[in-house]
């Protein structure tokens, strides 16, 4: 690159060396340490993938039962940070309530976390867990609940409906929320574990990288798109308005939310795997209106974008917002939801960017004034 | 750069432009929006610098007295968040507290953030302002004091010791204060300050983008020196004992702290400001123990690294411990004290950045497993 060039976001541009995800942008894969994220969805739990980021390899048996021993008993929250739940304002919005309480449960943590590598964060799995069970907390007060004691007998995505609703989902509904934990576990150096990694390359803890991490996903650019998805299926309201909807969208020059990804050239595989979740679901609650009209609204968008030239595909927001609706998560949990799962995935990242660190400091280019002297405050203008 | 080349850190790589921090590392200058600190701090306030780094243009007299009431409005805590402090588990550092109120506080805005550049942070001042009672607060409570409420007829720096102690401090006092918090208040893309970019290029909102920057100031490796500083002089004790403890310290290649900077190839000009702040102190309060101990740590060392063809220089934290120390400031908010200086800059730089946005998602170096099958769980070892 020519001197003072440079590239806006940092696009293209390798911050670090990493050997958690690939990414095949131009065939749609998506792999964890090597294993494809469709093989992962048929075959492994959310503990198990949580496993394979944090410790470079699938469990054995005995290893994932003891590591599925260590996040159950992480999942009960403290009655202090209930407390400082349910007295959150009101007007808040539930990624701030959770950017707060990552940096707070740190004052909880039995084994004090450490300036180092040698923190115990691995161990302990207390971050981890703790997400789900505070979001799905949240929900349950927002809601007019009681607070759900975890049980410890249930997966991962499993325990989080059951916190959330007070009742045991059934075993379709747990499987596919443990599913969509995993399909979110991580995704390389977008800007949340990026966010994860320059802090975490200060040598502050684990709590306060994934708090900024939080931070970041609740951003709109980050987080949230499958909400609007959502929105925009509920404004279409039925498959026969779609082609309607679409001309006129099209028209005004209106974005249709959850399609493109600035790695994907191809459809994003995570929504592959959503879509069925979303037809198993609806097939079971015989309720397949979001699943016609997404249906459609891809069907006809993809067309008119391949016709134009300029094909979009849908990304991992697509279907989820669908999935989760029919899972009865509120739509204001759908950007924390993705933080309980993502979570794992800047755990491992922050692990491996203290493994050979170097503190993030790039430069700017100064383009602001010359060296000047103060004038003195009565003659300022 | 070659194909797969990148640079550890991203030191030398520019991430953005940037129109308010210059520093010249190797004739040791440095300007915000184009004054030197040595100007600003001989003839400006903290508010007025805050004007400087928000408004890009020093305030007329009508202007700064505008902003200092709306600074000054904004200094009383809520009762919740009071009640938030006194509840914080003992054990936990006042940093995790301060990134973890940070998020909380966005609740008690009056007029709700935007997740744009049309938020009104800089309008209200109030995470500026926030963070400096705050932390003068913590101090209170540790030291099993009440809350002190803010006083409107006091600087920026005079306020804060007067909330930590509960006593209005001599002018003297209330001015170095103020002037400290003033020359950490910006030094262009370190650490946190980038992590405030990161998060902020999400269009997250800035309470959620300065408790990130928190998060990464709490790292060892960048905030913090100056308490370290402190503790090798007590460690010395007295300006005689000066010359063995460095034969030894060098022996053992122990660090000297506060000494050296990635920018700087000569003493870091806040650092001079800083020395001559802690010998007026010294003088008022007739006890020079660390002014005589620090003046001799430099003169020797840096004789000792000239005669090796390796200079070194003082940086900001060098003489800013003692200078704390002597202001009755406890070692442990050293590091939030920090903050409540930089948050001016940190805001800066996410008002910048939001005005030409782009993400930040820089592209990792993939080194771990090619693409492989699952084995089942009970044939892995």
């Amino acid at each position: 690159m020519e001197e003072n060039s440079y590239s806006k976001g940092l696009e293209g541009v390798i911050a670090d060396e990493s050997r958690i995800c690939k990414i095949d942008g131009i065939k749609g894969r998506l792999y964890y340490r090597g294993y494809s994220i469709e093989d992962l969805a048929a075959h492994c739990s959310y503990e198990e993938v949580a496993f394979l980021l944090l410790y470079e390899k699938l469990p054995t048996q005995s290893e994932l039962d003891d590591f599925s021993v260590r996040m159950r008993s992480s999942r009960d929250i403290v009655p202090q940070i209930r407390e400082m739940m349910r007295t959150f304002p009101p007007a808040a919005h539930p990624m701030e309530l959770l950017q707060s309480v990552i940096s707070y449960l740190s004052g909880y943590v039995q084994h004090r976390i450490q300036h180092s590598a040698a923190c115990n964060c691995r161990n302990t799995l207390h971050q981890v867990s703790q997400l789900a069970s505070v979001v799905a907390t949240y929900g349950r007060f927002m809601q007019g609940g009681d607070y759900v004691p975890p049980r410890a007998d249930l997966s991962h995505g499993a325990n989080f409906l059951y916190m959330l609703h007070g009742k045991e989902p059934d075993s379709l509904e747990g499987e596919i929320m443990d599913k969509c934990l995993l399909l979110h576990a991580e995704h390389d150096f977008n800007a949340s574990t990026f966010a994860a990694r320059v802090v975490a390359s200060t040598l502050s803890t684990c709590y306060c990288s994934i708090s900024s991490a939080v931070g970041a996903l609740y951003g709109s650019l980050h987080g949230g798109a499958n909400q609007r998805v959502l929105e925009m299926a509920d404004e279409i309201g039925d498959k026969n308005n779609v082609a309607a909807w679409m001309e006129n969208a099209l028209a005004q020059k209106r974005k249709v939310m959850g399609m493109g990804h600035r790695e994907y050239k191809a459809k994003d595989p995570r929504a592959n795997i959503i879509q069925r979740f979303l037809e198993r679901l609806s097939e079971k609650k015989n309720d397949f209106r979001y699943y016609e009209i997404l249906q459609e609204v891809e069907r006809l968008f993809r067309a008119k974008m391949e016709t134009a030239g300029k094909p979009l595909y849908p990304n991992v927001d697509f279907y989820s917002g669908a999935v989760y609706r029919l899972l009865g998560i509120p739509a204001i949990l759908f950007t924390p939801v993705f933080a309980v799962g993502r979570v794992a995935g800047w755990l491992a990242h922050i692990l491996e960017q203290r493994s050979d660190n170097r503190i993030y400091r790039p430069e700017s280019l100064y383009k602001g004034p010359q060296p000047r002297d103060i004038i003195p405050i009565e003659k300022r203008s």
